[in-house]
């Protein structure tokens, strides 16, 4: 005669051959369920006949829980214990996708109203809204010093100043849109350091070895840690050039195979000759996709020593 | 024998027929050039027979002030008046259009950064994230209430909640976005009311008529004030859309002709029924076509007069 051992969020049972229940375990939270191996091997002890149910069984014995008596406790507890994974499920990795997408969004919208300012501050002044090239510059001097103070380092004598001679009231729109501005670079600086102080908890080998932002968009980009340690080095490599890779899929006489993705901007490839780039993103995707598993399951900290061998090979120093 | 009056920058001189300098009036500055018609006549007494050179003999004075002793002063005036005028191009109608395409610059970033915001935010409390639906109204409320304030408005209890228990340092950067955009939201209000200044200074009766927003949009998509007093109203009221425009004068037959282009935004459009609305925009076209015309010439206020009329004739009253 077949008995079944079956348990579920609400206890652990066991069914006779003609799936009623002839011994059951009843569990009184969620935390007994996440041991249930403990009460399932209790049972197993009273019954050492009980197997597995086959699907047939299995069917019939799922319906056993419609029951009055199990079905309340049974729809409260599933809905308690996909809450709870929902909570869990906010890890660090999801944080660093975060932080690294608002980085992202924030340059968009700094590079928009950069653009809107100068214009706007050309009609006052234009002889600095040209003479500055880096944006960020540019935002901190406006704020920080005046027009005069302006054209005297630039060497421009005032009179002969091509801009408006324009109104406080007029002024300080264009001012307050660059303490705007201001805020926002400093906000980004913030990201940055947040982005680092979460990687290292979560990847310090990788961070190590990619570097803060690389990282980041790496993990954002495959959608979790646990989706990048699944992947071969092969497909980190190329991360981020699906649409060459595709390219090259559809017509391979015409079109190479993309030859990094993401990790394009990383020093080893950047500083790397022509020649040798293609090689250095292999070895490079190589030692990334050790260093993410390492941080994934709790390793010791290699980041260094896999950093340095990456830097002897190709005779490069990196920073960051 | 032919006697030339010519004048430029430096002064005002007459010619013989050879083309030699035998009177001449120097302007000592810029101010005396805007005078130079009290000059010319001064001259034209001396020289009653002397008229204004033709197309050849214009060529012939031209060079004579490539001469050393006019060379420089004319060069150097020139520069000095090009200056001048660029100094007072700044006009307020630019500044209506830098004010106007700063607002919608702003509306772009903060678009973008309050989803980003909106999706941080939802890992920590995602009840709150989804419950409030305008985004002005989100950001306030998660920048003044704390995670619990909100749930308990929004009868959720705290421990069933799916939101996951953050760390404050992983709260505060969210933070920082939300009061960030709070700032945008904050300069937006303040941009509109500037704008409303620059209006009523520069054009009051188009925005009495158009609305301050509309106005605005109608300058800037113009270029230039001066640019729209010359349109006809027709143009006036399908500006802003030149793709249907140009759709319609492609092919005739499938594609009827814009009934409105920027100002299909006004409320006395939007709340005309729709067979009326193309009357409502050629009355409201023909209405803004004569109200900058008249805030152009520096005329009197009578947009009120022009909105009660338009009012009056489509029974409908609008705001702003």
């Amino acid at each position: 005669m077949a008995k079944f051992l079956f348990s579920n969020v609400i206890g652990a049972f066991v069914f006779d051959e003609k799936h009623r229940i002839i011994d059951e375990v009843l569990f009184n939270n969620i935390e007994q369920y996440s041991n249930k191996g403990v009460h399932e091997e209790k049972l197993k002890e009273k019954h050492k006949d009980a197997i597995s149910p086959d699907e047939e069984s299995l069917h019939h014995i799922l319906l056993a829980f419609k029951d009055k008596k199990y079905f309340s406790d049974f729809s409260a507890r599933n809905i308690k214990l996909t809450k709870l994974s929902l909570k869990e499920s906010v890890k660090k990795d999801l944080l660093i996708m975060q932080a690294i997408s608002a980085i992202g969004d924030i340059d968009k919208a700094v590079n928009l109203l950069v653009k809107r300012l100068r214009e706007w501050y050309s009609c006052y002044n234009p002889e600095a809204s040209y003479a500055f090239e880096g944006h960020e510059k540019f935002v901190n001097l406006i704020t920080k010093k005046t027009k005069s103070q302006l054209l005297k380092e630039l060497n421009v004598d005032e009179t002969e100043a091509i801009g408006a001679d324009m109104a406080e009231k007029d002024v300080s729109p264009i001012m307050l849109l660059a303490s705007q501005l201001n805020n926002f670079y400093k906000l980004r600086k913030h990201y940055e350091d947040y982005l680092k102080e979460l990687e290292k908890e979560a990847c310090p080998n990788f961070m190590e070895v990619a570097g803060v932002t690389i990282a980041a968009k790496l993990i954002a980009h495959a959608g979790s840690m646990e989706r990048l340690i699944k992947m071969p080095a092969s497909t980190i490599q190329i991360l981020g050039a699906e649409k060459a890779l595709f390219r090259h899929m559809r017509n391979k006489q015409r079109n190479l195979p993309p030859k990094y993705g993401l990790i394009h901007e990383h020093q080893l490839i950047q500083k790397s000759e022509k020649g040798m780039q293609a090689k250095a993103a292999r070895a490079l995707a190589d030692k990334l996709s050790i260093a993410i598993k390492i941080d994934y399951f709790k390793g010791k900290f290699i980041g260094d020593k896999l950093k340095k061998g990456l830097e002897a090979k190709f005779k490069i120093s990196y920073g960051e």
